[in-house]
């Protein structure tokens, strides 16, 4: 069974949450029979390897990490990586793929720079 | 004269920049008599305060600064009206607003879900 987490990176400010509690109720109303979790990196919780855990327990056997990061940094690039070879220890029976980043979807891309000019056009 | 600066977090690895540079292009394209820079908050060049210096040494009166932040947190809570308010203190005959983050505009959150479920649907 897949299931996909959405990955954010966290903060202090539980109001920093809300884009994301936003897309996970979009995901959900097109998406609904497949299993889906908000995890963050820090400061927040879920963390990704709990998210995870929990999956396991209700049959996923594939899991779609989507990191809702504008950008590909240490972030995505170390810590990530370090992160899903611990979790891939526990769940040897998993498969887990991590996807790109927000910033590398052209048509994302195009959405932001349509509101940015639609805001400036005078 | 109105101007733009497109602000982004930073981050050491210069590959880190390009979704930024590629909005930068985009709105560029579409906007060609507005100048634009593109900023960063940390690790990366030029700072906020520094772009805002050039754009008004080229004359621009109104500086409209937009976040490109998913969501809203310390940085832009504290960090960036701290920012603003020496930036002001510099330069008193620009008006700078500051705009939205991207995770408070709805349609660029409905891409984004949109995007993950055409990934994900089987």
């Amino acid at each position: 069974m897949q299931a996909i987490v959405l990955f954010a990176h966290g903060a202090r400010d539980p109001e920093w949450a809300r884009p994301f509690q936003r897309i996970r109720a979009l995901v959900e109303q097109r998406l609904p029979s497949v299993p889906l979790r908000l995890a963050f990196l820090e400061a927040m919780q879920p963390d990704l390897a709990h998210a995870i855990d929990e999956l396991a327990a209700q049959g996923s056997t594939h899991v779609s990490i989507v990191p809702l990061f504008m950008a590909q940094g240490g972030h995505l690039r170390q810590d990530v990586p370090r992160l899903l070879e611990t979790i891939r220890q526990r769940h040897a029976n998993i498969t887990l793929t991590l996807g790109s980043p927000i910033g590398e979807v052209d048509a994302i891309l195009q959405q932001i720079a349509q509101w940015i000019v639609a805001e400036h056009v005078q």
